[in-house]
């Protein structure tokens, strides 16, 4: 039987990976900092932090995993990107995986980013041809750690793929982040304010998000995949289907603030690999997301 | 007053270095897992397990460091290239780094290692243009660190040099390695048996790889400097030079042994940026460097 220990478990993209698995046929052990706010059927589930030292060992000799899906990092809205907590998880990451494989642990998956990438490369990010030239520390610190699973699993016999995550969105994103701070703004009235929403980005339903990692997971793909649509949407157009979803209130304003620094123009994925190798298909086109998340948004706002 | 953390400080090139942060007027403050074979003059010594928890916070507790010098690293002769001890080196480091810095740290050199190029690549090796593709988990061990290190230094304020060691012989060295092992069989008479012999590599006296390092952390150049000779010298051309050093005994056995797997050809370093933007101009050159050798391993023989 296949056992699957998943960190991050309690997190965005965690708390979708977990029916997933258990739909898979996996037994799934489930672990983060917090417990989840709710429990998901089918899977055991251990607070613990990664960092702690004896953690990782604890873990495994409890969960006793084949595969491990290693989503935990720090992600604290707008501080992530420079936070020194990048280190940490670098180091927890390191702990854990050797860890894994030392308990003999056969094939792992761990959630990158599209951070590891040269953003003022341009065009399409691609994983053959792309320069790696992270921009910020968050995105040093994944292609830091990449760069060491590669040859520790070459090193160890460690089967291993890489997820390389572009946007994401969908229910129980953070208030802060854009899809979920515009459905927020739009369903309060409140107006809503932007850079010139030019930028081109690659967004991808959290569900799918999860699901590619998980069949990432169950593929004998190795290496780095990226994890997107495939599809450019401006920030505009993004916006837009959300204001026509939500058509009351007024009009965005673009141009209100300022690009923040070092903001790519483009970030797109090729999907390839995770199409072709993979054979991932994604469940939610953009618009069905967008209105799927924006009820949920609903429905979270009268409940609370 | 200049302050100096040294870690690794027993070992290698770490014993080197002391005397040298010395003579530059630092006080030193050093550590390493076991003590020092002597006690170095104005050096203070503490033994410490960086992979412990809190171990780094103590020692800059300890030393209030300005400056740091981090040498340690898993070095046991013939298994380092792929043991997984290179990942708990990546975790020590990052906590010592961060906790460095966030004591109010200033400077850190660090040493890397020709391992992070592509030995592939041919030519000389350049900071700026060869590729940076480690063949072995140390290389992409060390490769990794440096780019996290990189991002942090960035975002954190802290200065921040890299030394990328190429080959390096003198006294105190592995019995095991290139050199040492050499001489030792020619001094006790033995048969020496070697590959083919052709390979280019370079080689810089252990004095002037600490030398090096040191005149590093006192400059104010940042990134990756290559810590070599700047000859290319063949494997039998060294030997031919330890034979005429100690002419006694049977002529060395080239092609005895096999190629090790991946061994590249050529690694030579262009020494542009040490020589020209560091200004570091060593004090040994090879036949007096192996000269010199020789006699320590002489004594050393007499004195066991």
């Amino acid at each position: 039987v296949k056992r699957v220990l998943v960190t991050g478990a309690a997190g965005f993209v965690g708390r979708f990976a977990l029916p997933e698995l258990v739909a898979r046929g996996y037994q799934v052990f489930a672990t983060d900092l917090r417990p989840p706010a709710h429990e998901e059927p089918g899977v055991a589930f251990r607070t613990a932090d990664l960092l702690a030292p004896g953690e990782p060992a604890g873990l495994l000799a409890w969960a006793r995993p084949t595969h491990l899906l290693h989503l935990a990092w720090y992600a604290a809205h707008g501080r992530f990107w420079n936070a020194p907590e990048n280190l940490a998880c670098v180091q927890a990451s390191l702990a854990l995986l050797r860890a894994f494989r030392e308990a003999d642990g056969q094939r792992v998956t761990v959630a990158g980013t599209c951070a590891e990438y040269h953003w003022s490369a341009g065009g399409t990010c691609r994983e053959e041809s792309t320069p790696l030239r992270p921009a910020t520390l968050y995105g040093a610190a994944k292609d830091a750690l990449r760069r060491v699973l590669q040859a520790y699993a070459a090193s160890s016999g460690l089967a291993w793929a890489w997820g390389r995550l572009f946007m994401l969105y969908g229910p129980h994103e953070d208030p802060g982040r854009l899809v979920a701070s515009v459905i927020g703004a739009r369903l309060a009235g409140r107006e809503v304010a932007l850079s010139s929403g030019e930028q081109e980005r690659d967004f991808l339903h959290v569900a799918d998000v999860a699901g590619a990692l998980v069949a990432l997971l169950e593929s004998p793909v190795e290496g780095a995949v990226n994890v997107g649509s495939g599809a450019a949407t401006t920030i505009r157009q993004l916006v837009e289907r959300i204001c026509a979803i939500v058509p009351e209130g007024p009009a965005p304003r673009y141009g209100a603030l300022p690009a923040r620094p070092g903001d790519p123009p483009r970030l797109v994925a090729d999907v390839g690999r995770l199409t072709g190798e993979v054979g991932f298909v994604p469940r939610y086109d953009l618009q069905r997301g967008l209105e799927e998340t924006v009820t949920w948004w609903r429905k979270s706002r009268t409940t609370r």
